[in-house]
């Protein structure tokens, strides 16, 4: 399948792309994972977000384990073409593997990463054990 | 100096770690650049943003040719300790060197990227010819 608007995306050596995905009700950057251009392709025919795991090597559907899919609203691409932004709304309202609503919730100060975010849900609950 | 905080960052092969900047008004995600250790070290240090351009290899302030500078309120990590957050007063409203608002200015609509963002300043008038 020709796709035009694939070829425009520059993925790097490895195949790759950061996409960020932010809520698309609280505006929180809730994650930023990366893409190849499967998982770019398949996020756009679902409007479910994929990725690519680089621990795991493989493709992943958000929420495949968890249950918390993104639903994305919009997909939009940077002035380099090289880097992906996902607006979603976050099925469970938790997008980060520990069980807190997003990723970045390690905020830097006095010189130390604190985190300022609670855990939502027992990770245990969410994968089990 | 000793930098425990900075010790904790993963940067990747080539020593880079990828950076999102978001408005701390409006919320829009702005860029996504990338840094590298002295970037995030001089950062944290002057709250003003600094990123390592990979198409000119070297370090950079933002702002440093266009004055558009990105005072840094936050400066988060995320739980895989690879991709920081900034969140930032973007300095003249502009963040993009096209002279938009931002770099995500492209969006996918019927199968292609669509400029869906005006030009605030013609880039000739903000770094000359």
């Amino acid at each position: 399948m020709t796709a035009a608007w694939l070829d425009r995306v520059r993925f790097d050596a490895a195949g790759l792309v950061p996409a960020i995905a932010q809520d698309a009700t609280s505006g929180k950057v809730l994650t930023l994972a990366w893409m190849n251009r499967e998982a770019l392709e398949r996020t756009a025919a679902t409007r479910e977000a994929h990725y690519w795991s680089r621990s795991r090597a493989k493709l992943w559907r958000k929420g495949e384990s968890s249950g918390h899919v993104q639903r994305v609203r919009e997909i939009r691409l940077d002035c380099d073409d090289d880097a992906i932004l996902l607006v979603v709304e976050q099925g469970g309202g938790i997008a980060c593997h520990t069980g807190r609503e997003r990723c970045f919730f390690l905020k830097l100060e006095d010189g130390g990463w604190r985190e300022v975010e609670p855990v939502l849900k027992d990770p245990k609950a969410i994968y089990g054990d």
